[in-house]
């Protein structure tokens, strides 16, 4: 992606104009931040300084701008869009939205409430969630305003829409269990794009929007270090630019907002172990960490660092789900027709990463080769369970419960739904191998700063800390493990990061 | 645990004495760590400062002190001991110790490395799981040289020694699969003591020597903030006792070693979301995360903060292991007969923490009852099945699969051994909740600073913060998830202990 709208943002000399022979500001080793102290002069000045041009730090600006602030954003890589660009833009929204309405979609915010707190992880930060939920509605109307443009169609598939739809199922809402816990509706809000552009899309029209409103884009800005008063105020960030070390001054705060860690693979092993094993780390190549461990260099608490979404992609197309996923012991562990991101999750982190698709007869080989290799075929269930070293006579008694009951449409273990809901039928079977180190398993990091709903940062001590923000995956937010539907981080990332801007630009933090 | 032998440690007199009124140094809101700019004056002085009683701290206090360090230890607790006293003071320890030896038992370092490596989670720290192999064996006989007593008896139970035997399985080393990735060897080291006091016995041996070396050892003071001077080094302590803040100048380091967080709720709850639920918080009310939160307020890396170990004590009696354990879908997922902190994991971390145990008419109930509800009787497995709610034909599913191989000495699914490998007969059939909110389920804390061999904290940046040291619970070391073996915490407390005093009384750090 290029600046946005043709404008090119602020121009390096135009940074640079002025600037002395800054004194280099050192950072001592073993020092995670730069005291103001030491810091001779400053290079450039903002009220405040968004780090990353994801959607988070993107939204942050807009909002830090429309307070009245002077915003620059600063983005470590050429292009500025950041994982968000990557994505399929979709933005997890209901309660009724604007276009649910038009669509004749009902919603409630306890109904969507219930699902995001009911249906992943334990103990989920209900604060964001219940704000999150409440003003869902207002949110998708601001984006719309942004000029985010969204079409009055709904698609029926479980996956992003490929044809200019803008609603559809993102999530597990209508696999078992999630959908005895909160009634099923459509949240995926998807920009209109073509194929899996939608994230562009979203960013082009949110870039477009910070430019416009005055918030100076700069690429190829890293950060360093926080810059720190001795009272423990963030007033600034030590950064590197054209291969020489700035500083800027933020003098009402700064907010990270520079995506999650998924490409620093040192981190991700030391604290993401099963996510380090996927076979493909999903983000930016920015997705490195910085903003978080800027966080942590001043004192901040970072939280589930061991969470993200490893996503096991089965469908499309749908029949695929008519197989069955089974664990080292043969059996069946997860609703096979649930979004892929929580199939995935019952993967990596609860069967050591190991699973197999199933397939009958009726399967469709060349729609599977795409993303996993075919490791067994046999004309019995009990040649394949033979070929792929199971647990004698397990695969053959898990395969005649579920025909057993399939054949009553029933699914006893995990509810799957018709038309996937059918008996295993003749040979050939085959075995695909779902294992996340050796099928197509792109990983995204969940971990990060723990904030407030306003995006204040939180030290060790449950203290803010004057000055600094963040949002998006820098942050520790609404997407855990599992993730139960697409649309929930970037989602997660535009609204808090509008809070986020807004309180930085005012100086605010914890309510 | 009253001071060992008598001595009463340094008083608070002596503590206090010539102290002016000091001016208070105050810690700005939220300020992770004080600035060694803003204390006025110093109260207390010591080469090395070991914050935390336990195994950990003490034997950081005794190799700094011979490392010719004049060192205060200080506890926030009117006792002594940690967590370590509440313990049974089992050390993990092999490769051919004096004990493994003199009872014949054979070991060697890649033997035990093996295991420890790979019988756990994902991308353990090979760094430290090898050193630890490498100088178990020494590490032993430095054990004994400290005077914790050891018999040369060996226990053949699961269970730590009731009658004065030191040595025993204290692992899953013979559960299936951990027995194909290593030969077993006993390797639990247990103090010569009554019943589960083996902590105490280590602990009163430690802290004698630590006393005996002239360690001021003194309670009732709770660290506040690290001291750091604008270079980062850390260089002393914001503490409160006797309800005064006061500073104590630590000239060489630091020693963190205050235990786990498993009794600071908030923590565990944003932390650790799976162990919350877990019913019994497992160690000494002093691990509140102090020490961690210290280190992360000047800037440390806390990795892993989400493991722990959620123990479920299906035994003794080792007959309870001829029933089957069973998940929610009625399957069978794990060896009943494994080491029950490797049951407790399966369980809470990747059942959502449910699961029951079924028995048949050989049972022993008042066995269980001590740690277990019975929430089903009936006179067949489908009468069972049905009042538990399970998925219709499950579990009788499962128990004809497990009795049919079972019959034939066989578990194909998790070869659990005999005699406990026997199929269910007759009724009267039950099942008892081992849900982890609902059992005696103890649990504690694993995640902690990120160290190296040498106890340096790293910051998020990989640097070593200088002048900070920390170990046993407040770091990030062997004990992983699942936890794998009895005796391996305790024994990475004391053994990477020692390091951290060495390395803190020689102001060393990475190698």
């Amino acid at each position: 992606m290029t600046d946005p709208g043709g404008q090119p943002g602020l121009r390096r000399r135009d940074l640079l104009a002025g600037m002395g022979a800054a004194a280099a500001s050192t950072i001592a080793a073993g020092a995670g931040a730069l005291p103001a102290s030491r810091v001779s002069s400053w290079d450039i000045y903002a009220d405040v300084l968004v780090a990353g041009s994801g959607a988070a730090g993107t939204c942050a600006a807009i909002e830090a701008s429309r307070a009245g602030a002077n915003v620059l954003l600063i983005e470590s890589l050429p292009r500025f869009g950041g994982s968000s660009a990557m994505s399929a833009g979709v933005v997890y929204a209901g309660g009724g939205t604007a276009l649910q309405r038009a669509l004749g979609v009902e919603d409630s915010v306890e109904n969507m409430f219930n699902f995001i707190s009911a249906a992943g992880g334990k103990h989920p930060p209900l604060d964001k969630i219940q704000l999150y939920c409440e003003q869902s509605s207002a949110h998708f109307d601001w984006l719309v305003e942004q000029g985010v443009p969204y079409s009055q169609q709904m698609s029926p598939g479980m996956i992003v829409p490929q044809a200019g739809e803008s609603l559809y199922f993102s999530g597990c809402e209508q696999a078992w269990p999630a959908r005895e816990l909160a009634v099923p509706a459509p949240r995926g809000h998807v920009p209109v794009a073509t194929g899996m552009t939608g994230g562009r899309v979203l960013m082009e029209a949110l870039l477009a929007q910070a430019t416009a409103l005055g918030v100076r884009l700069q690429a190829e800005v890293s950060g360093q270090r926080l810059i720190v008063t001795g009272e423990g105020r963030v007033i600034g960030m030590q950064v590197s630019m054209a291969g020489e070390t700035r500083t800027i001054r933020a003098y009402r705060g700064v907010v990270l907002a520079s995506g999650g860690f998924i490409h620093n693979r040192d981190m991700v092993r030391n604290y993401a172990p099963e996510l380090y094993d996927c076979s493909v780390p999903w983000g930016n190549v920015g997705d490195q960490g910085m903003g978080i461990n800027m966080g942590i260099g001043v004192g901040a608490a970072a939280l589930r660092m061991h969470q993200g979404f490893a996503i096991v992609p089965l469908y499309p197309p749908q029949s695929v789900l008519s197989g069955i996923v089974v664990n080292a012991s043969a059996q069946r562990f997860v609703a096979e027709d649930t979004y892929y991101g929580v199939l995935g999750d019952a993967i990596a982190f609860h069967q050591q990463g190991r699973a197999w698709l199933i397939t009958d007869r009726r399967a469709d080989p060349p729609a599977l080769q795409d993303n996993f290799l075919q490791v067994a075929q046999a004309n019995t269930i009990g040649d394949l369970a033979d070929q792929l070293g199971f647990p004698k006579g397990a695969l053959q008694d898990t395969v005649a419960y579920y025909n057993r009951h399939a054949a009553n449409g029933d699914d006893p273990l995990f509810h799957k739904r018709p038309p996937e809901l059918r008996p295993l039928q003749g040979p050939p079977y085959r075995a695909w191998d779902l294992a996340v180190d050796k099928a197509f398993c792109p990983a995204h990091t969940f971990g990060g700063l723990q904030t407030g709903v306003n995006g204040e940062v939180f030290n060790s001590f449950g203290e803010v800390i004057p000055g600094l923000y963040a949002a998006g995956r820098t942050s520790s937010g609404l997407p855990g493990a599992p993730y139960i539907a697409s649309g929930l981080s970037v989602g997660d990332a535009t609204f808090f990061g509008r809070r986020a801007g807004v309180a930085a630009a005012q100086r605010g933090g914890a309510a």
